[in-house]
C-alpha cells in the first residue's frame, strides 16, 4: 500500500490536456487566468492628488506666505495654463496635479482667504513642505507594459478589480474539465426518493458537485448505477469520454465491488489502489487510453470529503495552474490518539484564545459513515501515520474546506 | 471620530428586514439556511456492516469454531430469516446486519472453506470478538428527528450532503437583499471606455459585485454618475429603493463631494462619518426612512476592499444568521511601523516555515489608490491605533479576503 504522499506524486505526474477559453471579466469568479496581465499605461496615469486640498511648488513654499488661487480642479479635469511662482490651485482628490507643482497641502492645513476683485487666496499652517507631499507619482505603483498578473492567478474580486482598472474586459483562463459522476451501490437512491429500511440516498454525488463550484466545474454526467458488471461498464464507458471521472462506491474488497474489474476491461491504466490514509483507505486511481483521469473513491460520505480535499481538489488546481491547498501547521487544542498506522485526517474547529495563536480542535465523530462527520467544523486536521499520539500543544497540517 | 469598534457597534445595531425563500438542495452554494433540519430517521437507518466480511453472533463465537454461510447480503438488501448459533453470513459493506448477529469479522481475518452438497463454511483467524465489532449502530449518529442543523448554517458542501442524505430537496433560506451600486466621480469611466489622460476606468463596483457572490447578492442597479448633485440625486433615489445602497467616491472633504448632503437631502439619517481606519477614513454610514442602509464609501480601490472586509461583509453575514468572519491571531514575519493614530489594515500573506504555526507577511503598497495593493496578498492584517511599531513576531488580527 503506497502513502499518502506517494499518492500525491502520482496523481501530480498525470497531466489533463488544457484548453484555453475566453470570458467576460465579471464573469472571472472561480476561474484561473490562463493569460499573463500588462499595464496598458502608467498607474497612476498621472501625478493624482491623494488628498483634497491645494497644490504648490515646494521651492516657492515658505511659511506664512499666501498664494493666489488661480483654478479649482475636479478630479477628471485637467488645468494646463502655466502657474507662477505666487499662485496655487485648489485641488480635490484623485486629479491630476498640474505641471510645475509637486506638493499637495491638505484643507485641514490650509485657509481660504478672500482678496479683491473676486480675488481669492490661501496661506497655511505649515513652515515647510517636502516635495510629492500628498501626491501618487505618475507610474509609482506600475508603469506602462509592465506585468501586473501572471497566468495561473486566481480570479479574486482584487484582480478583477484590477482588469477592470486596466479595461480587459475579456480574459482568457482555463476552460474546465468535463466531468462525469457515477456513484455506485444497490442500496443507493436518489435524494428525491423514499429510501426502503435498508437502503439509504445518495450524497456523494452532490457533495463532489459542490466542491467543484468552486472552481466553475459542472459535471456533464451523473449517474446511480447498482452493483451490476453490465451497467456499470455501460455508465464507466460514457463517463470515460469525460476529462474526469468520479465514481464513489464499489472500491473495495466486497464480491459485490465490481469498478476496479471493469475499469480494468476498459482498458483505464491503474496507477494505485489502496493508500495509508483513514478514511479512504480502498481509493483507486487509473488513467483512461483517452488521456481522461479516473478517480474511484470509497462510498462513505466523509471518505468523499477526505479524498476530495486531500488529493483531488490539488490536482484540480494545478490542472489550471494553481499551487496546491495552502495547509496551515497549528497546534493541537486537546491530544488526540489512533490506533492505526495511516495517515488519519479528521475534522477540525480553529479555535481562538485571546491573545494567542490559534488552535485547532479535534471534532468528534463515529467513523466515515457519520452524517453528521464532516459538518461542524472548519476544515481538516492530519494526525500522521506514525504518531500514535498527537499531543495537545503538538503541531499538525490543517487544511480549510 | 470614532473608532473601528464604536463603527461596527452601530452598524450591527441595524438590521434589515430579512425575507425567507426556497431553494433546491442542489443549488444551495451561498445560501444560509433559514430553517432548522431534523433526521428523517435513524442514522445509521440499520445497524451497518463497516466492512466487507462475515456477521456472527458475539456470543455463539469460539476461536476456531466453523460457521456455516447460510446467506450472502450485499448491501441495499436485507435478510430476515432466522439464524442459528452456527450459521453466519457473508455481508458486504454497507449491508444491514441481520436480526441476532453483532459482529462483523472483516474479510482479511476470515477464510471460506467448501463443504458438502454446496455448502459452505467459514472459520476465522480470531480468538474472540467483541459485540459491535465493524458495526455502526441503527441511530448512534443521529437519532429520528433529532436536530442535525440550526438556522444560520452557510450551506457547505458537506451541508448539502447531509440534506442530500436527508432526502430535504428543497430548503429554506434567508433571501439575499436587494442592492444598488452607485459608483461616482468626474473621473471615472467604465472599463469598456478608453480613459483621457485625466480619467480613470471604474473598478469599485466590480470589486463589489465580486465580493458580494460569495452571499449570491446580484446587484440590481450599477450606475457610474458623475460629481453632479442633481444627477447625484437621482440616482440615488432610484439606489434607495433597495435594501442596499453602495456609493463609493464624494464623501471626502472636497468642494465636489456632494454624497452626504444628498443623502441628507433624501432624509437619509447618517449614524456617522468618518471612522479612525486607515484606509478608508471617510466611510460614511446611514439608514432610510424605508428601512434600508446606506453605505458611503471612499474611492480608493483598497479603501472599497478594506471597507467591505471590515465592515460590510460582517453586517451582510449578520443579516443572514452567520456569526463575523472569523479572524487568526498570527505573529507577525517582520516589524511593520506606522505615523497615525488610526486602526490600519494592510494586505498580508500567511507564510508557512517547517515546523512552525503560520505568521502574517505585510505586502508592501503605494497606498489606497495602488492598484496592486490587494492583488498578492491572502487577507489583511491589522495595526492597531495605539501601536506606532508592530514588531516582528508579536501578535496581530489577520482576515483572509
Amino acid at each position: 500500500m503506497i502513502s499518502v504522499r506517494e499518492a500525491r506524486e502520482i496523481i501530480s505526474s498525470v497531466k489533463l490536456k488544457a484548453s484555453i477559453k475566453e470570458v467576460s471579466f465579471d464573469a472571472l469568479s472561480g476561474f484561473v487566468l490562463a493569460e499573463d496581465i500588462y499595464a496598458d499605461r502608467d498607474y497612476p496615469p498621472f501625478n493624482r492628488a491623494t488628498m483634497d486640498g491645494f497644490a504648490v511648488n515646494s521651492e516657492n513654499f515658505r511659511g506664512g506666505m499666501k498664494f493666489r488661487i488661480v483654478a479649482e480642479i475636479p478630479a477628471g479635469f485637467s488645468y494646463d495654463k502655466k502657474i507662477n511662482s505666487d499662485s496655487c490651485v485648489k485641488i480635490m482628490t484623485g486629479a491630476s496635479v498640474p505641471e510645475g507643482l509637486d506638493v499637495i497641502i491638505k484643507l485641514e492645513d490650509s485657509e481660504e482667504l478672500p482678496g479683491m476683485n473676486d480675488e481669492k487666496f490661501a496661506s497655511f499652517h505649515l513652515e515647510s513642505v517636502k516635495p510629492f507631499l500628498n501626491i501618487a507619482k505618475k507610474g509609482e505603483d506600475i508603469q506602462d507594459k509592465a506585468k501586473l498578473l501572471q497566468k495561473g492567478n486566481f480570479c479574486s474580486p482584487q484582480v478583477v478589480s484590477a482588469l477592470a482598472t486596466l479595461g480587459i474586459t475579456n480574459v482568457k483562463v482555463t476552460a474546465p474539465p468535463s466531468v462525469a459522476i457515477i456513484s455506485t451501490g444497490n442500496e443507493i437512491v436518489s435524494p428525491e426518493s423514499d429510501p426502503s429500511r435498508v437502503q439509504i440516498r445518495d450524497s456523494n454525488s452532490y457533495t463532489l458537485c459542490e466542491f467543484l463550484k468552486k472552481y466553475n466545474i459542472k459535471p456533464e454526467i451523473t449517474e446511480l448505477v447498482p452493483d451490476d458488471p453490465d451497467r456499470l461498464r455501460e455508465s464507466i464507458k460514457r463517463g470515460l469520454e469525460k476529462n474526469i471521472l468520479f465514481i464513489t462506491g464499489g472500491v473495495s474488497m466486497g464480491s459485490h465491488d465490481f469498478v476496479p474489474a471493469v475499469l480494468k476491461s476498459l482498458n483505464v491504466t491503474n496507477r494505485f489502489h489502496k493508500v495509508g490514509i483513514k478514511p479512504g483507505k480502498p481509493f483507486w486511481f487509473g488513467e483512461s487510453r483517452s488521456g481522461g483521469v479516473v478517480f474511484a473513491l470509497p462510498g462513505n460520505p466523509f471518505s468523499v470529503q477526505i479524498i476530495y480535499k486531500v488529493f483531488i481538489e490539488n490536482f484540480l488546481r494545478n490542472h489550471v495552474g494553481l499551487s496546491d491547498t495552502m495547509s496551515l501547521i497549528l497546534p493541537m487544542e486537546i491530544s488526540r490518539e489512533k490506533k492505526n498506522n495511516l495517515d488519519e485526517y479528521f475534522p477540525a474547529s480553529i479555535v481562538n484564545h485571546p491573545g494567542s495563536a490559534p488552535f485547532m480542535k479535534p471534532i468528534g465523530h463515529n467513523g466515515s459513515g457519520d452524517i453528521r462527520a464532516g459538518l461542524y467544523s472548519d476544515g481538516i486536521g492530519l494526525h500522521p501515520a506514525s504518531e500514535p499520539v498527537l499531543e495537545k500543544g503538538s503541531l499538525s497540517e490543517f487544511i480549510y474546506w
